[in-house]
């Protein structure tokens, strides 16, 4: 007995990855698609401009699209793929409605009663639920996944804090299916680099110190670390490539944070998590885009070229898929992970 | 009266740009272009696989190709567009018999007698040019300029000294005609960023050092600062853009790097000196490679997305034409420069 | 004594090539920038997002964008930048008062009474002119330029007319920004093709037969030649690229071919007209985009690749800049040809 | 029991792709993977510069090279993916030592007694076998797979040669994995098509004529239809996308068409035959490279835009995956239909 999901915001490029992953997931079958008021009563096939792969899954093909209204969806579990200016309003709805909402949204990433969580980082945080339906008043909750480009840095983060993580440098070099659907135009990408994305320093900067804190009860102590971001786009079609100085506040080799990377394990029985986490390479001129997003199905991170530059230093890169371990996946780990805790 | 002017290594990238930039140029007239020993004796047109532009410029379309040997070289000034490993045995040759060498080649670009000048950095670096005569013996000598990525460094780094700099993290973002022709396969760089390129972040953290110090009428003393490099090619055809940490001993405002960047004065009456040589631009996405590569005829740098990060860190971005100011357009403006100093 | 002009539509991408291309214009001087309403009274370099080069040129960089209402245009020649459903209504308002509109929107060009030119194909075709103003009752008129495919295509026909030409398949590899800004999505464009252009095959497979009939006096008489296209977009910033099969009604060999293309001659004193109007290339590879499109300042077509398939049928390729020679320059050559003939 | 087989030329472009898709292959086992010499002793994943996906498959990572020699082959079928004139030397030695030689090289497509095959369209040539076998004394025998851009053409004319097909005239987009690793420099072809691929339009005007014509038990007789080529390089990963005019000797309706492609069948029971051989798509914009090359795992054509344009020509476009279709997947399903046949 799969369990039943919808998806809010099914046609835009992450509602798109959302219906591509659980077209075929083990625990959750789509049974309702939202979309705004024009698409209302139209099928999703006709409305969706399917960019993600040669064809719509069969099992969405023909679902007729639904208003973003509790009332008319059929659902356990609500994955929001909406805009954040949309999803500050939609969200509370359904969650006040008792539905558990599992959001890639920005809108409520950083409210104090809200988690942020990456399962492998900080899977406690999850208690914050218990705080966000007493405070809120809410039959259900809204549970947030990070931005796709913090989301693979803190995936290496977590395992360095334990090394004396004080200070990180990180500059990205971010896919266009980032930017959405149709998001940003050939003729600004071709034969160039965008060294902008907005709000995305913001958030790649004070996202991890969510992630990395502790949760005290009531709620998350921010890490004592510091971030410094420059985000820039390249003509990549997913894959998140990130440059990566982390200054510790003791000496450390490049084993030791080898040895970290891969201590970080995999979360047992989520039909989603890959099996390794982060994949450590040695080739001289890996992570690559291209070659490296689709590894553990998008949803490993790949890191390499890791150096020492300085004694308390040390230099690497990481990529993921934007899309799959940077959105959708990412909140459908987070559903698996609330199912196997009870929270579903 | 125009001086006369050999290029070593004519067919290949920069030796095109070579060829394209002194194709008009007001004080010197190309009467020698040097290949391979299985070129010489064909007209250039013929064997240069022209990629930089339309046409072959008239001027050099029917120059016979001569072999790399001083006795056919009939110049003033010899522009060196050869390979490393090349470079090391050819250009001491044409030095030794009494050929001004102004090279784009690495090979000697360390070696303590040998001038690493950017004019607007260090033109008083030219007296090692003393220095290197006496102590080789040669009648003639070799004159340097730095690594395409390290130009648009450092241009930026020379107003930044007296601010107290003292560490530099920098990520670039690298053009494919850095790595020469044929260079990188399309099918390794389409959809896709290679996170490294060879001997590449070594320059970048070594030439700095020799660039920003002191002559001190011997050899010159390194700057006191440290330099970190992650250099990335990414699918753009000219152009290098840099993201920069500049990290200073006191603190510092956006607003003294500002002034600063704008207080390196372009030097007088060299006809490849650009207008401005660091223009600052304001907008939240600037500079990016397509629409800033060609600044000041591609002898510019343009700088922008200036952040306070830390009381005493600042970030920017820098871009450079890579093959203009960052190889051929360097060579030719230290040749201006040795003109005007009477080098020449 | 400059003749002042104005831009319809010129914060567009074609209307900044107008803007780019009559910026340092010897006879024509910009007065007066029109776009929509939300953009008066602003600067244009406020109100454009200005992609085709560095800078917005220092003339146009402060005009106050003014409402596209022939009281507000201060000009002796309107130059029509405008989407094709907006000229329909506009153009003929600036005609009704006297204006000379050059216009590159598609809405009049098929219009019996509406010249449609190319000045080295069918300059008399200007003497619809007379008719056009006698029917509508306008003080001004309107002249178009074609659609930017099929005039790189029938500058290439034109010459072939004599040899017996009958019917031409044409397959185009076109450029970005043949569609405007934004345009086409890079994630749609990214590593792909995408073979379809709305209107576009219709375009070409009529206007030629306008472009190359005869004048009676009163009506152009369309030519007797059928022409079939398939239109595909492919990721390239500038230059359509067209392989032609030309089949006539006699044999034909590449010699006659070349010797036509060969005898096209440009227009004599007009400034924007190129020194060859169609170049015959003989490389193997060639013409190509990036290039040959800038042959000429934009102005040239590129041919190359003549073949006799069969006796009758001569196969070519042909690339033009479709923004320079395909709109703004040819509406600019267009406006050249009318003060030379003395309608302006 | 699986068949064992080896590759010939295992480490470029169409050898990776051989490997990849034998490396899960329900009949055959790689066993044996050959290099040139300065390869051979060495492990697969050292020699290798693996880019067709994140990494090598397990099942050939630790194979030792082995020359190409038959002495050190232990395989039922040797797979070739030689470059044609390597092919020419090796194939025969393999053949005449009793090896079934399927290969993708051009080396012997056109010889008489050489079946070049496609499984849906011509598979009774293989009775060339007995020929060849004959005539050369071979106790082994060559068959071979046509050209990338020749297959999926005559995927698409093979259905139509009943409805009188007469003249075929086709513009191609083809892929940078078509020219192999490095292949096409991308310098070269970014921002650019190249309108030219050695020796590719007269294979595909060749090809077909043997493909399509009749065995008459001792030799093939060549199909009476005449084809057109003109072939062009896109900054394109993998998939050819060829717009294709199909002239009839009558009067011929889409619907005709579209039926007849729909009737070419897929041949049942070999695990590399698609579900379906053509799929019709209805889109204005399809078929794609990037959305539609991996249909039916890369062994389908895709096909499109279907337009009457004279009474006795359709135009439609077609496109299949170049390396895999159009190349290791073809000699891999020619394989697997002679193990059908017993010829295995």
């Amino acid at each position: 007995m799969k369990l039943k999901v919808a998806v809010l915001g099914a046609t835009g490029m992450v509602g798109q990855k959302f219906v591509q992953l659980l077209a075929d997931h083990p625990w959750f079958k789509i049974t309702t698609l939202m979309a705004s008021e024009r698409r209302v009563g139209k099928r999703y096939r006709e409305e969706v401009n399917w960019i993600v792969s040669s064809d719509v899954p069969e099992c969405a093909r023909d679902i007729e699209m639904a208003p973003m209204d509790p009332k008319h969806c059929d659902a356990d579990i609500v994955f929001s793929a909406l805009p954040s200016d949309v999803a500050r309003d939609v969200e509370p709805k359904f969650a006040g409605e008792g539905f558990v909402v599992a959001s890639n949204a920005s809108a409520f990433r950083m409210e104090e009663d809200v988690p942020l969580v990456i399962p492998e980082v900080n899977p406690d945080h999850l208690k914050l639920i218990e705080v966000q339906r007493r405070k809120r008043g809410w039959d259900g909750f809204i549970v947030t996944n990070p931005n796709c480009t913090t989301i693979m840095l803190v995936l290496t983060l977590k395992p360095l804090m334990e090394l004396g993580l004080r200070r990180v440098t990180v500059a990205t070099m971010q896919a266009l299916s980032g930017a959405g659907y149709p998001g940003v135009p050939s003729l600004a990408i071709t034969d160039n680099v965008i060294p902008f994305i907005k709000g995305e320093e913001e958030k790649v900067e004070s996202e991890p110190l969510k992630l990395l804190g502790k949760f005290d009860g009531e709620k998350v102590v921010p890490a004592g670390i510091k971030v410094s971001a420059s985000c820039h786009r390249v003509p990549v079609i997913d894959g998140h490539l990130e440059a990566i100085w982390a200054e510790f506040d003791r000496s450390v080799e490049v084993e030791d944070v080898v040895r970290a990377f891969e201590s970080l394990k995999p979360l047992k029985d989520l039909p989603t998590s890959p099996e390794k986490v982060i994949i450590v390479r040695n080739e001289a001129d890996r992570p690559q885009p291209r070659l490296d997003r689709d590894a553990g199905n998008g949803m490993s991170v790949v890191v390499g070229r890791l150096k020492k530059v300085e004694d308390n230093v040390i230099r690497y890169l990481a990529l993921g898929h934007n899309t799959v371990r940077g959105a959708a996946g990412a909140s459908i780990l987070n559903a698996e992970l609330m199912v196997k805790e009870g929270y579903i």
